[in-house]
């Protein structure tokens, strides 16, 4: 278990760097700052925790997780000002922490033996549903909405892929796997304005 | 209990058409299709189960589950371009989904011998949170802020119809009361414009 | 458990107020309201109950509860016009509502033994997550988003006060500290407008 409590924690910190962001772009105290930096970065984990029946759920069992999350916020309210393009910090640390938190959350669903293909599904809703959450209650465009970016199919690609090798070797490289999969399509989206072709509304709508 | 998975996966199919028509809307590509998919359809589930304690949840036990509501992402992809207007056929199909799920979350109050009032509440919630997270998640203007529909209200008082008449006949018959009432209210909104009396506001705000 | 019991009504009452408001200013029918309600008022400690694994969440345990939402949600349909300013009502008694659901979650977490940090957390979590509920479905600006006003802030410190007093007096006392002092900066925020200084957004975005 120590493994996926260190995949949380690195997740929770750039999580809650982006949560912060958030917070600065609509411009909240320091304890808005907190409370975005929390939400963020530890909604996905919560959400797998309570899908999967985890008493008590991560950051109730560490405590500690919270104090990273409130280090993020400190840090960024005081330093967001030195940043060029906050929207564009806070989509390559979104990007970041996705790619931890993926295989953050195929670690549980593996140690907690779940059959077939739920274990990817679990490891993308634990690296997607904390910047959903951040993103709604922020008022900002959920980053699922962007047309044209590799986001979901990101997480969803590096988390079948990380599953698909944990059947042949030991966790840890699987994780590796559906880490360095889900940072290269996402980042490759940033990038170079990699994505999937979309649904072309006709006239009719 | 098989009844209440028929009802699952039959009404997981049709919120599933409705979320993947929503994100046909939204401009995505396939995988966006498959998340907004797979939110609608099992939602509403998720938070019935969570709520009764209901161990793993429906389509965590029954992954299955999740590829019908696959299944439902991928046909609209490739067929939303047929339909004359999308937004009526969302509301159509919706109407359809909503007088599904309520029977099937009251079927689950009901094995589960929820006491009084409860079975009915959980019944509408589980119609109805599906839609309300992929309006949410998508930036649509959720059906139960549409003003003058029956919408909230189809879904109670088909909820209410069917757990009254669980006292009295089996649960089977009881459900299918649930979802007629359900889908004559609202589709009778939708053709006729039923609509109870609405808040008129005075001037002050 | 009767004094969290007792919390729980008195928080679900003032909330159910402000949800049906909140129904009224989107000009809704009856169940609108009684949806609003019943989602504002329960939201928050439904979240807190999830969280800690209270099974059965407290207004399954207690249906009653459900009827005070719902009385409050009639007396506002009747009355709300009667009203000079809506919002400022909304936000003056959703003042109210946060000051008891704060203690109301803070009284739980103290009764099931929440170790260090986590009781004030699932004080203000419990306070704020039923209102952030009805302001994210209703698309009104969550009042956390408010910019130099003290929200959370004053959730927060109320919370961290009562946790503090309660390492040295009984829980009662405690449970009132938190009140008060949530009221009280909530209050003072309101009517002398408050607020803790906020990040000011350089040109860059």
């Amino acid at each position: 278990m120590t493994l996926s409590f260190a995949l949380d924690a690195a997740s929770v910190f750039v999580f809650a760097l982006t949560g912060a962001l958030a917070a600065s772009r609509a411009q909240l105290d320091i304890v808005g700052f907190l409370f975005f930096a929390a939400l963020t970065a530890v909604g996905g984990g919560t959400v797998r925790d309570l899908l999967l029946d985890r008493n008590p759920v991560f950051w109730i069992n560490q405590p500690a997780i919270l104090f990273i999350a409130a280090a993020a916020a400190v840090l960024v309210f005081f330093s967001a000002h030195l940043v060029e393009s906050r929207a564009r910090w806070l989509a390559w640390l979104d990007a970041a922490a996705l790619s931890i938190a993926v295989p953050a959350g195929l670690a549980v669903a593996l140690a907690t033996g779940q059959s077939g293909f739920v274990a990817p599904i679990v490891g993308v809703l634990t690296g997607t549903f904390g910047g959903l959450l951040r993103d709604v209650v922020a008022n900002e465009v959920p980053m699922v909405l962007r047309q044209g970016e590799l986001y979901m199919t990101a997480a969803f690609l590096g988390a079948l892929a990380g599953w698909y090798v944990s059947g042949y070797l030991a966790t840890g490289p699987a994780l590796i796997v559906a880490g360095l999969v889900t940072f290269f399509l996402r980042a490759g989206s940033l990038a170079f304005g990699w994505g999937l072709p979309v649904y072309r509304s006709r006239p009719p709508r």
